[in-house]
C-alpha cells in the first residue's frame, strides 16, 4: 500500500512543475495549508496568482498580485511580495519575504500583514505573522 | 504678509484633488517627505499610482500597486495594500493599513514590509517601520 | 479654574526633569495620549518604569521592563526597548525602536507586538503597530 | 556508533527537564540552532534566561529578560516576550509570542524585531522575522 503511494506520488512529481528559488511558477504550501499559486510573472517582475487559505474563510480562492525582485549583484536572492483582498471580508493580507534553501529544501520565507476592520480601537487592526511555503509538488 | 500667504494657499486648495478616506485618489506624503500617489481605483479594488521616495534611490519614481478593502458592516473603514519594486535595487517594500482621522485629519497609517539582498544573513533581510501619509494639497 | 490647571502644569514643568535622546529617564507621551514613564536604567542596561495606557485597560498603570543599548562606534543612536505584562488581561506588549531627533524634537520611535489569547485562530494573535513618545514636560 | 549516540541522547532525557507549553522553564531551540534557555519564571510572571545565538556574535552567550502572562479565560494559551541585549554590539532584540502545539509537539511561535545603529538611514534600523523555538530535549 505505501509503496502504490509512492509510486502515485512520484508519476505525480515527474509530471508537475517543479517549482524552486530559480522558478517560482507553480504552487506552494505553508505550515497551515494554505495553497500560493503563482501563474505568472511578466518582464517587469509582476506576479499574478490565486491563493487558497486554509482557515477563516470558507476555502474559497482568491485572486494575488505581487512583486519579484533581485538585484544584478545578487541574482539568487529572489525578492517577492504579494498580496491577496479577501472580498466579502474587508481586509487585505500581504506577504513579503524571500527565497532561499534550508535543509537542502527551496522554500519561501515570508512575515505578513493583514489589516482589517471593525475593531474597537484602530491600533488593533493590523495583526502580523509569519509563514514558510514549500513546493507543494516537490521533485524529490 | 500672513493674509497673502493665506489667500495663496486657499487658491492652490480650490484647484487641488481633496484626497481623504472616502476618496483616496490624489497625492499623499510621509513624514520624510515620500509621496505617494494614487492615480487610480477600480471596481476590484485595485490600486495603481506611483511612489517617489525622499530618500535612498536618487529621487526617481516608482510605480505601484495594491490593493483597497472595506466591509460591508463597516464601509468608513478603509484599508489598503501597497507595493513598489524598485526596480534597479533588487528589494521591494510593502504597506499595508488604514485611512482614519486623527486630530480631524484623514490620514493612512501604514507598517511595511522591506526585503532587499546582499546581507551576511537572510534573517537580516527585511525590516519594518511605519509612515503615516497626509494629504499633499489639503483643502484646509 | 484653566488658569490654575495651567500654572500648576508651569511648576511641575520648571521642576521636571527634560528628557531628551541623551538621558531617557522621565515622561514620555504617545500619539494616543498614552505614557512611559521610565524611572531608571542602570549600568546593565536594565531600564524600569511605568506606562499608563489611554485605550483598553481602564486607565490602570502597569510596570515596565526593558533595555538601552548603543554602539561604541554611535554613542548618539540610543537603542531601547520594554515590554508590560497587561495583568488580568493575559496579553503583553514589547516595544522596539530607537530615540533619534525629527524637526528639532527629541523622540522615541517604536514598533511594537502584542500578543494575547482568546482568538479563534493562533496566528490571530499578535498584532502590531507603531507609536512615537515625545516628552511629556518639554523644556521648550 | 549510531547506538551509541541515540543511547546517550535517551539518558540525557531522562535527566532533562521536559519543558512544555505548561511548564517552560528549560532549553529550546530555533530552526537556525540559536538557543533560548529560561532560567526561571517568578509569580509576577517575569522570566530569566540566558540566550545563544547561532550567528553574529561569536557564539557567545547573552542574559535575557522577559514576561509570561496567560488570562483567566484562556489557561492554556501562554503568551510571552523576551529581549536580550546585545552587549558590545549595539543592538537588541525582542521575540514575542505564544507557546502552542503543532503537529503535537509543543512549540514557541515568536515574531522579533531587532534594533541597531550604524545605519545610513534611521528607518533602516529595525528588521524584523521569526523564530520558532522547539524543546531542546525532548522527552519523546
Amino acid at each position: 500500500m505505501r509503496v502504490l503511494l509512492i509510486t502515485a506520488l512520484l508519476l505525480i512529481g515527474i509530471g508537475a512543475h517543479s517549482q524552486n528559488c530559480k522558478n517560482l511558477t507553480g504552487g506552494w504550501q505553508n505550515e497551515l495549508g494554505s495553497i500560493l499559486q503563482i501563474d505568472s510573472i511578466n518582464n517587469k517582475g509582476e506576479i499574478l496568482g490565486v491563493y487558497q487559505s486554509s482557515t477563516g474563510v470558507d476555502g474559497k480562492t482568491f485572486d494575488l498580485q505581487g512583486y519579484l525582485n533581485y538585484s544584478a549583484d545578487h541574482p539568487d536572492q529572489k525578492n517577492l511580495s504579494f498580496s491577496v483582498r479577501w472580498k466579502g471580508y474587508g481586509s487585505i493580507t500581504s506577504w513579503t519575504g524571500y527565497c532561499y534553501q534550508l535543509e537542502d529544501r527551496d522554500q519561501i520565507k515570508t512575515v505578513w500583514h493583514l489589516v482589517r476592520s471593525g475593531k474597537e480601537f484602530d491600533w488593533e487592526r493590523v495583526i502580523t505573522n509569519s509563514s514558510t511555503f514549500k513546493p507543494l509538488h516537490p521533485s524529490r
